[in-house]
């Protein structure tokens, strides 16, 4: 049994069945002996993180619900928007992962240009923000939305949803993408299938960041 | 028992005992169910990679050893000068690692400015050289090397060693850097104790690289 | 008398002594004719925006106001933490300035290079990490903190304080910047003195969001 | 009365009729007890500047106009192509502004990319290199040439010209825009209209320029 | 009679045929009393270097040769992708090239944008890789591949690969390149022609690299 | 006899000493059969070019010249401000090279950093400038002015300014410059002296320059 504490990742929506799909995501990175990842849901939460102002007061909730677990060896924000990234790290020593980051940078260290793949249009602009704040703009082949309204839920299950995916994936690799990142929590059911038919590496950000963690923690 | 293919870790020199080292290094991330994480020397190497003729030398044995092992699910390029990163990549489609690239996306996924301690002030243009290609350049807060004339063998190990890399990463926390990637295959026996006393994030580019590894192959 | 509305100059700390010295800043814009310049302080707020947590629940607060004052014709986030600007313009299709961003950009319609005049040491990281995001930060000749420790109320009147911000402002001369900011809301009633000292241009922030809103409202 | 010197807006081309088109853009400023902002033909100028040469040409003729006129408190070169920006920097102390880095500025002082509405596609090319030497080229959405031959004079008023600024201004709102620059000094007449058409900001940079010069001198 | 050493043009294929190329497109610098400039095939090569395996195992060879050849005064590596280019100048003092780059570099002292014009489309994300080694992917119009299968040997000869070089090229000043740079080896035949056609510069990467060289050694 | 035009190297300023410098500097590329190289004064030109104004009144002269020299089949515009480099090329489709761009590129054609020595501290704001607007400023290991007060004239002879120029550059390559840029027209005289006894490469611009020009029009 590991006397490490658990890696915390934390949904900031209110919805169960997403974080039943985190757990699902990163089910493979649990080991006996290995740190706990314990997935958890902010109940006050909005039903989803659509809004700037669902994103800045998820970052107080997230804020909170991380200075009452001083237990956790590590943080994993699990929303694209990565809300309270800043005020997480202003509080804490340990280390705070933003999944967007997290996935963004774990493509760059497979291929030279990535893609990412957004359930929706409009959050687009918003990606590309914090692209530039990471400083690698430059390297982003292209960000592609989901064609018809898949919700962040339904976007990691059915074929309806892999069929949007995959033509996604397949317009960002005609683009140059080496490595396409699905652009929200909610992808990562259809991650393997994707991979295998595009010939190149998808991360889903909250295992991408997991993993991280995982590095950070266990040595 | 995993029916994944190993993690390959490769030492492109063929020193036995940084090898031995990469083991400790990433022996925490060892589990039952888990992939064999495998630490390989490629014998017919130099004692250290130190030229760039070393460099493209090691590129082709590398190329060689991934050619005969296609049953390992991953790849590490366990040398800071990432010896045929390309050419691996144009000879698998399963993910290839460099630990320079892995362990300074480690970082960025941590902090904003990030720094590096450099084994020799020689290898800096070379890292330099990468970053740029990598794209990330603009956040390097600095990079230091050890003073003194400490090997890379030595440098995981020893009193003498610590105090020079406390010097270099106090150095590098007041040039701003917020996590620190410790620039060479063999420090990371020093890693932990300089996390805790720098109070920033130190980054084991090995353990980095086979933490994403361990993301890509696993679930 | 303007039909307009006014033009709305947020203080998000509750320090009135602050939003008197906005009122001061700005009362020169203030025209017959011309909108109304309205500088009003959020009482709820901290007495000072210094933690990233200030920053984080100013912005909804500011938010709040800004959703409560729909007669005003322009918002100017009154605070170089620009608390909560992506939220405000999420909001509103009125012009929202952070007085961070239109001092910096009002000082490179100006010179070649800028500086940045800091109240503190501890928070130049934050705004370098916003001259990323507006993806500026190649033009920085640098930024400099005020030495001794001036608070932000009184970084604006009175010799020491003065003498603090000539030391600051010619050193970044020396760096190479053709047109200085003040980095603090604070800085204001030095501003004339300090540019005519220095002969080079020196930019209160807070003026020079007011003046871009003056050009967004009035033609 | 104001006992400031004037704000002199420099039209480099002889054509009154653009003068008066700057005299009708920058009325809304003009206030009792303000600086007077006073809009000057250089005669000798070429009717429009056009190529290269009327550039060079201009800029010489600029030069002399300020040094004539020492008794203006600031000066603004209102022309897209900023005849003499640096020449005129070198010989007076005063603010000197040109119209395409304080419009682009301004614009990025309200949203994150921008686009530019050119007259002709030939000045496109210029005007890139231009934002490549102000360092904000990664931020523009796009830049958009007016369909049909408008000339510089008619660009400003009817509803042919409307018609084409209305389509240009769509397409760069469609291109991520969010704000959006008249890329000359003639189409400050549409300005208002559009804005409220396409419902995201709309700069007129000879304006911006003005509001920018009017926070530099009254406070 | 010249006492420099000769520039040595190393073709790091084994195609006397290439070579011969190389030999026509620099005869127009060898001078009676200039240095010789000789070109020289690498008989153990590739027939021609496609794959990222030929690079590397080129890189070694070239070296080799380097090193065999002390009299020459500098080395021109005539092969768009470089290779050895780094190892051979750890190897000597004496300036070396690489033709990429120097075609590159030549093209940006002629105008602000440039294009390249690619004999495949998969040599595109390689050169683009350069581009970004280099810092100037920025200011790339674009890069066009040849449309049909033409070879390297075939590309600067002949009606039909001169008309995909002028479809290429005409497609590349559209989208705003002020020069093109040809990037293989194999076209410096249709050069000239292309260049009057086009009306905009038009660079032979090796001729480029020679006249470097000549300008290196000469004086 | 060569057919080709000669290619024309213009001092912009009147001294014709500089000129003959430039004659010195260029005499090796001088070949039987090969194009004249003609260094020309601009008579009516300041005696140097100092300020801005020198610049700007040199654009024009310099276009004049070019006019009146259709026979030439290339520009080199000797003077590091680069007078008229943008009018120049829109009035000739002829190649027209500025001495600055030719020497900084030709330098990164042989090393990853570079350096420059500047005749006096006040130009590096102006060599700055350019450098940004030519997109490589990020590869500027540093620039350096000579100490003392040594002439344009006086820069390339006599061992006190060779001393000046030894500590510039001992100090650039300190700074971790692979090459050294000349930063004016008058310091070829030193060049091969400090290229041997620095032990890298050293860059005459108007040399560069036209060592490119070679490349443009031989072949």
């Amino acid at each position: 049994m590991s006397t490490l504490g658990p890696i915390l990742v934390i949904n900031p929506n209110s919805s169960e069945n997403v974080t039943e799909g985190l757990r699902e995501a990163v089910a493979g990175m649990q080991f006996p002996g290995g740190p706990v990842i314990e997935c958890i849901t902010i109940k006050e939460g909005p039903p989803g993180v659509v809004t700037q102002r669902h994103v800045d007061e998820a970052s107080l909730r997230t804020a909170d619900l991380i200075e009452s677990r001083p237990d956790a060896s590590a943080y994993v924000l699990a929303c694209y928007s990565q809300p309270g990234l800043d005020l997480a790290r202003s509080i804490t020593v340990k280390p705070v992962y933003g999944i967007q980051d997290a996935g963004v940078l774990s493509a760059l260290a497979l291929a030279d240009l990535f893609g990412v793949i957004a359930v929706a249009e409009a959050s687009i602009p918003r990606h590309l923000r914090n692209l530039r704040r990471l400083g690698v703009d430059g390297r982003l082949a292209g960000e592609v939305a989901l064609e018809g309204s898949i919700s962040v839920a339904d976007s990691g299950h059915g074929e309806e949803s892999y069929a949007a995916l995959l033509k996604a994936g397949t317009k960002l690799r005609q683009m140059g993408a080496g490595a396409v990142v699905l652009g929200c929590a909610g992808m990562s059911g259809h991650r393997r299938r994707l991979e295998e038919e595009l010939r190149i590496r998808v991360i889903d950000p909250t295992q991408a960041a997991v993993a991280m963690a995982l590095g950070a923690v266990l040595v």
